[in-house]
């Protein structure tokens, strides 16, 4: 656990400390659903969110952002009730809890914003670190779509879709 | 089956016609994960695609239209050889064969496009006729999300994940 870390809400003004480490994480492919490609415009209109979405920074006691998360509505009107979330740890500071800190901070907004469960859509099987994570934290794997995700140097493996109650 | 139905790309001119009934069967709420109360501006922005997604219109003989489907990539990036399609049938036309229609169309479509795999991501189990549709047409189950739908009548109601190769 990074001493001093602290979770707050992001800001637009965060964006410029997020970008670089996000844009390495979306570009390696390993683990994320996105375009490779993605411009910093087109991400930050995907990460930071407006309200009932909702985006955190996790941030060291230096002032640097070590890690970011979002949630949402996993779907819209009778599908609102269930929540999703995206996670990005800083590569640097991997291995020092912050992605599991980030975690049980937005299971417990979400909790407190009335969703009812939480569901990842897009776990990369490869991606065992995340996956290992998600159950420590009592996710399960509701289903794998075969060959779901691409991966850059292991081809075509599983997604998982992932599921806890809250 | 609607005797001289055509199934052609959709325009942006085809919108009027279409919003009357996608807004009815949106406002229902018992089978879209939409927000019920959806702008037909929202609405026309979810809706009608530019590529690499599609949308197309069922037109009867009388050049009305009774149906309309859109197909993109289901994720991006790593994920973006599954597609996910969505149907809307007039239901003034209904159980005449519209919904197979579009549906096998969008199916032939995806694979022409390169999709190796089509992936539904809320089905409301309630939704019976949909997912006797959707099993007739070679998709599996993979997963049911508990009480991932919320009806307007039944309450909290499984959410299906289904898929098929392609």
């Amino acid at each position: 656990m990074l001493v001093g870390m602290q979770i707050r809400d992001a800001t637009p003004e965060d964006w410029p400390a997020i970008w670089p480490f996000l844009r390495l994480i979306v570009a390696a492919g390993e683990t994320f659903c996105w375009d490779p490609a993605v411009t910093s415009e087109q991400a930050r209109a995907m990460w930071l969110h407006v309200s009932p979405g909702r985006t955190v920074v996790a941030v060291a006691a230096d002032g640097s952002v070590v890690g970011t998360a979002e949630l949402h509505p996993n779907h819209g009107g009778p599908g609102a009730h269930i929540a999703n979330a995206g996670f990005m740890v800083n590569p640097a500071h991997a291995g020092r809890g912050v992605g599991r800190a980030l975690a049980e901070h937005i299971i417990a907004v979400a909790r407190a914003d009335g969703y009812r469960a939480m569901q990842f859509n897009a776990v990369a099987a490869t991606n065992t670190v995340a996956v290992a994570l998600w159950q420590s934290l009592g996710f399960e794997i509701l289903a794998t779509v075969p060959e779901g995700f691409h991966h850059p140097d292991k081809g075509y493996v599983g997604l998982h879709i992932m599921y806890r109650r809250l």
